[in-house]
């Protein structure tokens, strides 16, 4: 059984990689091919060609139509087989499986799971990443660790203050509490720590200019198991929302992941940072892009060398949780509990649209 | 039990590539150190010293014999160690294990399985290699791939076009239609197509200077497991061979491949290229070592990638097979046969000669 | 079971490797981090903090204390955890392992077992290398090996003449006949190798100035599993210790080797030369420091290359033992016996000071 909850929606890409060539990609342990058609959907087949089971993602992309690159069986969008070396007939079974994709908010997810399922699931909302509201810099960088490490992650901040100090960590997100709320039908956690008087870290005093100390509001949505949202609100110190009206003499960041499972020991760590001010501003543009890659790559060194750690790791070993790891606990309790209806299933239950 | 067949003739080396040192190399399994003696004999080994089992390839020649690098145990040409550190008298069972080899059209063949048998079987003939009315350009490359991909990869020549386009394939190489025939008994696969009217590729409009369409005849045998022979006809589009007499308004060009299983996930991939035209111009000698190199490391890279995922792959997996494939499948079913003959045997049931 | 020995002392690092930062090593399968306090006392914790096992040697040492640099969990030297992030009651059962060391002779020793036992076995000494008397240089090198291969080579030199030549190998070595002897009780291996009239390698001739040929003594004891010694006595042909009275016309180099397994396929090969001559010339020491890794690069890359031999082995495959290596295999056996001993024990028994 997989480690990751089937029948779900998963980030598989940004939209923007998704273009005029061919995208091979792993999710959920599924070898995936994107393609962009010319009329500008998105297709997703699988990468293996049927005959000797070549990447198609090496192969040609023509008239919305694959060319295995090995031996030039070519299929259309739905997975179907319309050409083969030296034969006019095509053996009906000679097709591949296609996932179901869609796009929202600038990211591509495809359904992992029963095909059929798919409409019965809503994708989960990131509008800022394709509002004219926001300035978003992004990247993705694949992880040589599990996914679930990257939920602990992200589920904790109070690792901003040792891994991440001198960029977005201060002492007091370690030092102040959280709570947590768990939404069990919609199987999302909420986790918040609210700052009233913080020092301000580089990440924010270098991109919104602020002197002195700050309100630092963090706000965490997690929409297991691929949706995670920071909702990140920076006020000089004393500031706080206004009873009514817009919450304009604070700055507000969306800190927003894709953790998208490759293998049960790789992860694809999508990363989005979006801000409401200084939207034109290119300085702040690239500060934030270059100041926010340093930081997942301090979470990608700590996390690779983890996997190492768990996976050399005795059997029976016992990990400590303490306050700050009740939103990551709920995380997990959601997730083992969404692993555990897909079981006995199989991703392969999937339909492939008729010829 | 191993995915190669026992008591069989495998291509080890080159004759040119043992000289006076000591080459290892490891053929279906068995570590091997070869050389060759003062009076010409190539030597097989076994690549273990008795007695701390230190690789003897890493070690010294003198005389005909090999001096382990380790402790000084000295073997002859026999496998019997003639000497021993700080001792005098040598145990009657240091010896290692010596196998059968032969010289044969320029290449040493070594014998897998019981040594008793080797005499029993024909080693398969390619005298081009070592006549003087061919010229060959040849090479070896380590696949980090198991062996029957690339016996796939021969049978099938229709991946020329899509694999090796710009370099040997045209579209007519994967549109003409095959013909198969199988010897049952001699365990060799004859796959025939015959182009009329094709697109002269670069390898061969370059080599021989045809200009315009060409009469392409690609006649292969495959020589189960090891030796693979592509007996290649070019001709300006209309020549056919006369009736009667020599074929010389055509160019014959003999592709011949040592396809040797290393280990279970590596196979040692000898290709040779040999041509009875411009036997002496040195740049078109040039031309087609480079040119085919290119051609082979674009398997290698479509090989390894392969490997990756055979063994990625989930179980259960169905290949899809058509009119092409009934070379390789061919291939595939009497190799299976000469597995399952070799079944309850080893490859260590190996005599060693008396000393 | 490991293939080492429980209850035993391993060396873990120099006394000098051990300063005011954090050091992380495998000793026996167990990762542990070490430091040295205020008061100069050297303190190992098991290397993995128990909220989310992250290395501590990734950590920060402040004040005696490590602080997990994932989330700040704090470690006093006893391994109590005396801080956590955002809250002020720490865990009872908030604490990681501290394992007994002792520093002798420049050592760091560790004791992998039952701690409560520490006390009940004695560190075997090596006063060189702390002595005014000897200059010594030395390293550490990590071995891709288990570390009974580096106990096979050391127990038995006659290897120095085959992959040492030119360096400390000369043919007597390997020539001369060893004796034997074996204290079961102290779990002591002696092999001495006396040679009378021997050429003087590089090594000596170079570091000494002796010109022509020498006496050369070598007197090994094995103090399983740890600590292995090599008296070595060079002099000039013919000049035997006297009678009565100090040995002062040769020169002692006392080459001393810490065999610390770290994991199954992983071994810290400490080395050490001391001598009693020339103790302030720097280019001897400069020359000795220089050859002898050169030496010790040698065994590693054989002792690497050994390691993929055995992993690579067939079942049942048999070595052959000679007369040289009656020490080695003194050695096997009672490491074999130390080994059954520890059986049913883990190195998990350990006791932990309490706050």
């Amino acid at each position: 059984m997989p480690s990751w909850p089937l029948n779900q929606w998963y980030v598989a890409a940004y939209s923007e990689e998704i273009g005029d060539g061919l995208l091979g990609r792993t999710i959920c342990g599924e070898p995936l091919v994107f393609y962009r058609t010319g009329e500008g959907d998105v297709v997703a087949l699988a990468d293996r060609c049927v005959h000797r089971r070549y990447p198609l993602s090496r192969s040609h992309l023509k008239d919305d139509q694959i060319i295995c690159g090995y031996h030039g069986f070519t299929y259309d969008k739905t997975g179907v087989c319309v050409a083969a070396p030296a034969q006019k007939r095509i053996p009906r079974t000679a097709r591949v499986p296609a996932w179901t994709v869609r796009e929202q908010d600038s990211l591509v997810w495809v359904w992992i799971g029963d095909q059929e399922l798919a409409d019965t699931a809503r994708i989960p909302r990131a509008p800022w990443l394709d509002s004219p509201d926001y300035t978003v810099v992004r990247g993705m960088e694949p992880l040589k660790a599990r996914y679930s490490l990257l939920v602990d992650n992200l589920m904790d901040l109070s690792h901003e203050t040792y891994l991440h100090g001198g960029y977005i960590g201060t002492p007091e997100v370690a030092e102040t509490p959280i709570t947590t709320e768990v939404d069990e039908d919609a199987n999302v956690v909420y986790v918040s720590r609210h700052m009233d008087d913080a020092e301000c870290p580089p990440f924010y005093s270098k991109s919104t200019g602020i002197e002195g100390r700050i309100t630092r509001w963090q706000d965490v949505e997690y929409y297991a198991p691929c949706l995670y949202l920071l909702h990140s609100r920076i006020a000089p110190a004393g500031i706080l929302p206004p009873e009514e009206g817009p919450d304009d003499q604070a700055f507000h960041v969306e800190v927003t992941y894709g953790i998208t499972p490759s293998t049960e020991h790789e992860t694809l760590d999508f990363w989005m940072v979006s801000r409401d001010f200084a939207l034109d501003d290119e300085k702040v543009t690239e500060f934030l892009a270059t100041n926010n890659h340093t930081v997942v790559m301090q979470d990608v060194v700590a996390l690779d060398l983890l996997e190492e750690v768990v996976e050399s790791e005795k059997e029976n070993y016992q990990e400590l949780s303490i306050n700050i790891d009740t939103g990551g606990l709920a995380a997990r309790r959601i997730l083992a509990k969404l692993v555990a209806r897909g079981e006995g299933k199989t991703a392969e239950a999937k339909t492939v649209a008729a010829p």
